[in-house]
């Protein structure tokens, strides 16, 4: 099922040829090995349905997800909803969380016949595979876990899914004998326990999973735009600190031209001492595929309020298409459906083996 | 597929029909609600495949299993071998163990055309579900519950899939949308969990479970011969204390004839003070299908000795074609295999519509 691009999605196109360069991506250590395994080099990764993504998931995740689906020959991309329950939910808002999700992978450029898009909750071998991991995990490995220590502390506990969502994560990955994870700092740890979960099979029943290595994307990490200490959130209570990639360009022009800087009207790179600027020199720079440098020197003569109109018109120029794309999408729920469809099939497809290998040597059949 | 059963097994039937007795069943308060609910009663009980049951079991459970598959329109018995790798098993033995439950149970009396009696690993639903309803369940509700404190010490804590088992069977009962669970008394704890969890889930999501009524055994419960102050067990390193339902006719003598009794040689029936002879009058009624006050008087004149004689008889006389209608099943693996490939399609024909409305619910879908 191809998905019908606009023509205004062409200059798009010519940006994500720009992005399958390598030098994105820096890979851990553990890639040696996995260069060439068995069943041939498989990405996986896993989004939460928050609905339609900011600019920190876009820059952060996203644009590396476009760019690794022209270099690996197999790419699971799941929308997994299994983990968003793990706060409460409204059901509503959660499909249609799901569905705008789906809407805006496809508009960033994820495409459905080079990735396999996906529903986490619709391919039940992801739990079953999960509980069977369970019982090689131990409680302390959890418990220890500084994901677990935050979460728990702010909700005074937090349910059962909260405590062992990252043992699901690691069935996410192995299910599909996965080699390579794109994943963020913070989730490093989860893939850690990915990789002593695997060798805890790998150990006890014989040689089944590959060890994952990380793909860590380079540490591009957008900042809040009204507290530029602190990441761009889509729960954050300040609606001008973050900007939804479906944002007008009246909204973007509003939140730019009101983002905190400091008394220093020239533009400089400098995150340490200046982390306002430096945001939108990032920001400039990811959307106008430049370097910084170069964003700089086109600054050169602008005070920080004439910048930001280059920076609102870099951020517009890259939006409007992707956010155009997402309506149309939008009003396209069978579509969309049907690419989810057939993602699950495709992921099933691949699941099914793998689960049938492990019961046969954990002994169910 | 209808199970072939031996002209041996004849007399086992008549104990069968007598079986069907409703006094054998004490149902809980709950019961009332669940006497004819939109989905009719339904029935489930879940065994975790140990291998050849002993008559602890047989008694304690499986007696009980045998009569309600008469009484009830919808019965599943689930071989629940996701819940026996809560502890270390051996691939091999739990595979040959999968098969002698199944054959002992369908040697007990089990009619795989009146019970679907499948393989809990071969229908992901249960782990889907256990998923979901995990999210809805506090770490600390399962912190408290006695098995795990008492399991968890033994183990130095243990491993996730042990924490979270209570779970994993409330979705079991939910998943068919059971009104009627037989369990144990040590059990009882564990299904008002699932009662709390279905409360729950109906309460966030509207009506969707309804809430199990507890099905208690009149408690029966065999002792170890070796020491009848504690529960015949499989895993009691004393091989005399406990007798195997494919026990041979003199290994169930040599047991019965060692088993521990007291200094007075008169038979009578007082479990608290004379523990031992009553362990032996219980056995004997129950296998002759008699009350203990009967099984007294036809003791009359007896000392314990003689007695003993007595109880091997009646032993010997209902486990005979049991254990050898269980010989002739082990031979048979490819019948064994398809009775429970037929269980686990009838299951899943019940599950799948349960989970999609449960996704529905939740707004996966």
């Amino acid at each position: 099922m191809a998905l019908p691009l606009r023509t205004s999605f062409k200059h798009l196109s010519r940006f994500i040829q720009k992005l399958n360069s390598p030098k994105r991506l820096l890979c851990a250590e553990t890639c040696a090995e996995n260069k060439d395994p068995p069943g041939g080099r498989r990405v996986f990764s896993g989004i939460q349905p928050t609905g339609v993504p900011h600019l920190g998931n876009y820059l952060g995740a996203l644009e590396n997800w476009v760019a690794l689906q022209n270099e690996y020959p197999l790419v699971l991309y799941s929308i997994v909803d299994l983990h968003s329950i793990t706060q409460p939910q409204d059901p509503a808002q959660l499909r249609s969380n799901i569905l705008d999700m789906a809407a805006s992978l496809l508009a960033c450029g994820i495409d459905p016949e080079r990735a396999i898009l996906f529903q986490q909750s619709q391919v039940s071998e992801h739990a079953e595979l999960s509980w069977i991991l369970g019982c090689l995990t131990t409680m302390p490995r959890l418990r220890h876990l500084p994901q677990w220590k935050i979460k728990s502390k702010q909700k005074n506990e937090g349910s059962v899914g909260l405590f062992t969502y990252p043992v699901l994560q690691a069935a996410d990955i192995l299910l599909y004998k996965s080699t390579h994870v794109p994943v963020g700092e913070d989730q490093v740890q989860h893939l850690e326990l990915a990789l002593d979960i695997a060798r805890s099979f790998n150990n006890r029943y014989g040689k089944t999973f590959p060890e994952p290595a990380t793909l860590l994307s380079t540490t591009r990490k957008v900042k809040s735009l009204r507290d530029p200490t602190s990441k761009m959130s889509k729960s954050d209570p300040q609606t001008l600190a973050t900007i939804s990639i479906t944002d007008s360009p009246d909204d973007i022009a509003l939140k730019i031209r009101r983002a905190v800087t400091d008394f220093t009207s020239k533009v400089t790179y400098d995150p340490e001492t200046r982390p306002g600027v430096s945001n939108l020199v990032m920001i400039h720079a990811a959307m106008a595929m430049i370097s910084t440098e170069e964003a700089v020197l086109q600054a050169r003569g602008m005070d920080t309020g004439e910048y930001k109109k280059l920076v609102t018109e870099a951020v517009v120029q890259r939006l409007t298409p992707i956010r155009e794309e997402i309506e149309r999408l939008r009003k396209d729920q069978a579509h969309l459906e049907g690419v989810l469809t057939q993602g699950t099939h495709k992921a099933r497809e691949l699941a099914a083996p793998v689960l049938r290998e492990v019961r046969q040597r954990v002994g169910f059949s």
